[in-house]
């Protein structure tokens, strides 16, 4: 098979990969429906983490269970299945506690950028569907498998509740997802920080009733202003840098809260600052695992539409395409048919 | 009057004082039953923070109101009242959002051990008790202008649920409250590290079901033992160096959280770390008020002793003596006698 294989920065290739097998009982393998590319996967696209070997990309999927280890009792052949990122037992302590990214076996799911992918732990990991769902669900149950429970995650830990005041920093396709997430749960004012029209236009569809573009300290200003001087109650950084978090941590309220989501690359905090603010801090890999049940049925029911991220729509071999288009920032989110 | 002023590491002086006014309408002056000595007043004391001028000492205080401002409604002369270590209006979106040492007109009260101090924002700050304590009850209302109300925010700042395994960095007066707080909340094991036998015996006494020696690494490795490889799902931390928040977030669990009451000093946090750790972080300076009219109910209806952790009592004039034996680990927390 031909799969998305990243040799070095900006240099993702279209080439032969072997096919995945059952390497552990519990392992199955899935035909991809469709795959996707992360705003993570830029982060070695662009060389800010090294790449030491040509390396396969893509851990974001949906599609059909094509063959089961022996050790699979729950996942049948024919199903239609999404999973998280990070495969999990979901049993072990922490995935009981809800926490299955930081599973005692956790596996980080590799190589979906290609027609078929290997997924460990396939009972833990994989939730499948009750019916086959036709086509036009598919970019948005594709969602499922990271992009949408990372916003509702950073939304989660950022401790939305009904009626609340939300900002968020990042207008990323797991920012955006992140106001489907906060407007979902209840929250009634949803600031966003945006400065790309097609992305502003789409966070207002998802329910961002106020959109900044201003960054920096005189972001942090126009927020301030537009809360009366008292800043957010929940708060999600969707980005990773210093100056995403900063500006996260400088709007949230005192005994607000932070959720970030965006994989910190040299973010240094400074413990005193934070005591004096009073801003409460969760992030991390999102435990999609957790949320997939739920998800899966508001998906199926109509409730959302998370696949609006997908803004281009490629066939994989022109994967390379799809990288540079986000790269370039003229895709939110690339779709990519098998 | 005379008072305790600190002039440079380890100088306290009992000397003359002005006695204090009402300089704003707003203010009220208070009559100590008695004073004490803070585990924060060290760090100025050991030169960890500069003292650039002789510093009148002292934030935690109970007593009678002498005098009020003419803008004082709701306190009256006589009443015996009890106030946290901020001044707070307790009217701004801060103070209502619960975090009253966040209020947007906030000020330090300073010099309290003194026979008499001044508090500004007498009406925000300020919660009588409804008759006059008798001197029994003295140490543990004391206790609530700042220790125990410390103690509470840890436990509530990490999340303590009925049930939780919870474990506590330091074993100071607030670290001890810590553990009656998580007792009272509900936590069903106690895990709480401390080498000090006397210590060890009021951290039994006030709930603790485990006592851990070790330190660092080593201190991590037997609690995550205690805890089958899992770790706590609440942590108090209550120093604030690197080497104990590095702890508090070593013995936290996924999905976890740690609240932070010891002031940081030169605390660094790597916010990938965190991210991978999926640990929760808050911290601050409690907001006492908040707690202060249900923390008052508890002491005078006998539910709650936090005067205990006075295990030396002085009359105010060898407050230099209290400062040395907390400084020496003699005691754990001074009382002083105006």
């Amino acid at each position: 098979m031909q799969g998305a294989v990243l040799h070095g920065p900006r240099d993702v290739r279209f080439e032969e990969r072997a096919e995945p097998t059952i390497v552990e009982p519990t392992d199955a393998i899935i035909r991809l429906s469709a795959t996707c590319i992360c705003g993570s996967d830029l982060w070695p696209y662009r060389g800010a983490n090294p790449v030491t070997e040509p390396t396969p990309m893509g851990h974001e999927y949906c599609g059909v269970v094509e063959e089961i280890g022996r050790g699979v009792t729950s996942i049948r052949k024919g199903q239609f299945v999404i999973g998280s990122f990070f495969a999990s037992d979901n049993t072990c302590p922490h995935c009981r506690f809800g926490y299955q990214t930081s599973c005692q076996h956790r596996v980080p799911v590799v190589g979906a950028q290609a027609p078929l992918v290997r997924v460990p732990l396939a009972d833990g990991t994989l939730v499948a569907t009750r019916d086959m769902p036709t086509a036009d669900y598919v970019p948005s149950l594709l969602a499922l498998s990271d992009v949408m429970g990372t916003g509702w995650f950073a939304a989660e830990a950022a401790n939305v509740k009904r009626g609340a005041i939300v900002a968020i920093v990042g207008d990323g396709a797991v920012g955006l997802l992140g106001v489907l997430s906060a407007k979902l749960m209840g929250a009634e004012r949803i600031i966003v920080m945006s400065r790309h029209t097609s992305r502003q236009q789409l966070a207002r569809e998802f329910g961002a009733t106020d959109i900044v573009s201003e960054r920096g300290h005189e972001g942090v200003a126009v927020i301030k202003g537009l809360t009366n001087g008292v800043g957010a109650e929940s708060v999600l950084e969707c980005v990773g840098t210093p100056e995403s978090m900063a500006q996260a941590i400088g709007i949230t309220r005192p005994g607000g809260s932070v959720g970030y989501v965006g994989v910190p690359h040299g973010v240094e905090l400074d413990a005193a600052d934070l005591f004096f603010r009073h801003v409460r801090l969760l992030g991390g890999p999102a435990p999609v695992r957790r949320y997939l049940p739920d998800l899966i049925d508001r998906v199926l029911n109509g409730r959302m539409n998370p696949g609006k991220v997908f803004d281009l729509s490629l066939p994989l071999r022109e994967v390379a395409e799809g990288y540079r288009a986000m790269d370039e920032r003229r895709a939110i989110k690339t779709l990519l048919r098998p």
